[in-house]
């Protein structure tokens, strides 16, 4: 498969959407987003989206020369009005804020209404990670998923991330969708033709499939859990916490009136986020060596099978970026990379230069 | 099976704890605890253990003539040496603590070190919701989860809750372990003879097992979401979350030096747990209506068997509650009955008075 340089990656990618409409500063802080993704094995949340970016743009679905604003604000809280910026604005926007609440009282806790689609929701925790804070990030999204025992999806997969820092830059990453799997993993699993697991999605006749494509086509996604034998029902649970956190605090449409995410899709989404910080500094002294011994407890677990090491949560993707960082390109299939230099030549910019 | 009036279990729960020693309002506050997961259905969580509480009371591990006391202290912070109190000694404090700053500030967030098991999570999430508030509440407990490739187990099931109001008297309320499955379902899938779900737990071969009393035996309980292939990896990144809130914050045992909780037990388990309050006043206005429009539109969804309706997060628990008072009795096992008819007598109290 075609290998492409990171650094043309980036360019690529800030090129688009300059080209779409995005000041500079935006581009380039949207496709550090992007990239990320791509760097630690995320490819359903990197380049594979920047089409719909550029089409939300071009749409004047998303106003990326706008800048979010203060609707309200206590010392540990802020209401936030996204202005349907780029995802990357908005949630810059409302990291930094809850960052400085957190440093000030000990707790940033923002939620904002009128967002786009924000990315890999652990690239914002992280953001905090790296302040020495606890970060949290939550987005709600198009309805998917199935509540538990319902015909009908009126969940999002409504992911959730916290980012802790340990020693030596090491730290603990949670980054998950509260569905069982998200869609992307379900289109991987057509292009190599295989099924997915049972537990994954139901099929149009509301019985767990196998069939991978039926699973997309039918777009009943199972929650974390799966059935509710398998306790699916904490798996919805979940989804409805984070559902909460996004419309419930910030007033913006909730999951079930989101729309889908989708080159006919006309209207802003007026997605819900929300973004924690927490400053561990103001709880018992030692929390990052605390950390680290839990990672290093975890990953010194014996593993059931000696080729499957035990992980700490964030340890697939810090290896994945290692790696891709030193052999210094990104592999993405040939199909995507001819669809980008349609896009390159309809907006009228230089194709990504393949290795 | 025998049934005891509601107000004569409360009667039985407060008299054991003061025979134990427990100053008369912590005795009433820890009864009130138990016979809230009682009246909901959680059986495992209420008179069930009350002979353990009683027991670390005796032994010296429980200090219940103690009161916790704030360590360090912010805005929206704060740090709590549960002093071994009972857990809801500790619980009550910390929660009522987290309502106070969140009224002052938008958020209160509190982590304690050195307590004691405080029951159902959610009792406390409702504890702020109340209040008007979302309330959150997590602990830590001792290790009996594999974290997902692992031979041993090395996480709690740690469990999390988040409650939150809608309009007259409704409400959110997620409780829920980490876990697929709580030890309890796991004990009355054997008093039942029958088997378990697949991906509840392992067996000593550290396959899935579906024997109830192998999984019991084992103490091997897989992640929410079962193996990795159904995503169990999640279920442990989200046990972490609640890790970090709880020991990571606090200083207290992280989960791995947790000791079992049984009669033979002679140290206090030093158990890190969590408190969170965060205003919705302080955020876009409407959130109670949000709230019940999310419910009213998930209950109303068309359910795959008609006879098992689609549910919002909490009714289960309010339904059974609902009738549980409107019967004025509780069930309990005989064996159950017989077994604190002994204690009792040991401890010189009056015995619980059947129907």
């Amino acid at each position: 498969m075609p290998e492409v340089r990171v650094d043309e990656v980036r360019r690529f990618m800030v090129d688009s959407l300059l080209a779409a409409g995005a000041p500079e500063s935006e581009a380039k802080a949207h496709a550090d987003l992007l990239l990320y993704a791509d760097t630690v094995g995320h490819f359903s949340h990197g380049l594979n989206r920047l089409e719909l970016y550029v089409n939300d743009i071009k749409g004047g679905m998303t106003h990326p020369e706008r800048k979010p604003v203060v609707l309200k604000e206590s010392p540990a809280t802020a209401w936030v009005d996204g202005m349907d910026t780029l995802g990357a604005t908005a949630a810059n926007f409302c990291m930094d804020l809850a960052i400085k609440k957190a440093k000030e009282c000990g707790v940033g806790w923002v939620a904002a209404k009128r967002t786009n689609h924000f990315g890999m929701a652990g690239y914002w925790a992280m953001k905090a990670e790296k302040e020495g804070l606890i970060g949290l990030a939550f987005t709600n999204s198009a309805p998917i998923m199935i509540p538990t025992r319902s015909k009908e999806s009126a969940c999002g997969t409504n992911p959730l991330a916290l980012a802790a820092p340990a020693l030596k830059g090491d730290s603990l990453l949670v980054d998950m969708a509260t569905t069982t799997a998200a869609m992307g993993k379900i289109e991987m699993q057509i292009h190599k033709n295989e099924p997915i697991p049972e537990g994954w999605a139901l099929g149009p006749d509301n019985k767990v499939t196998t069939d991978a494509q039926l699973a997309f086509d039918t777009a009943k996604l199972l929650p974390l859990g799966g059935l509710e034998k398998t306790s699916g029902h904490k798996g919805y649970c979940l989804n409805t916490m984070v559902e909460i956190f996004c419309s419930g605090l910030s007033g913006s449409n909730p999951t079930f009136k989101v729309p889908g995410w989708s080159f006919s899709q006309d209207v802003a989404p007026d997605l819900g986020q929300c973004f924690a910080a927490i400053d561990p500094g103001c709880f018992a002294p030692g929390f990052a060596q605390r950390v680290a011994e839990c990672l290093m407890h975890w990953r010194n677990l014996e593993p059931i099978d000696p080729s499957l090491p035990v992980l700490a949560p964030g340890d697939k993707e810090r290896n994945n970026r290692e790696a891709t960082l030193k052999k210094g390109t990104i592999t993405y299939p040939q199909g995507q990379i001819d669809s980008y230099y349609r896009m390159a030549k309809k907006i009228g910019i230089k194709p990504l230069t393949v290795v």
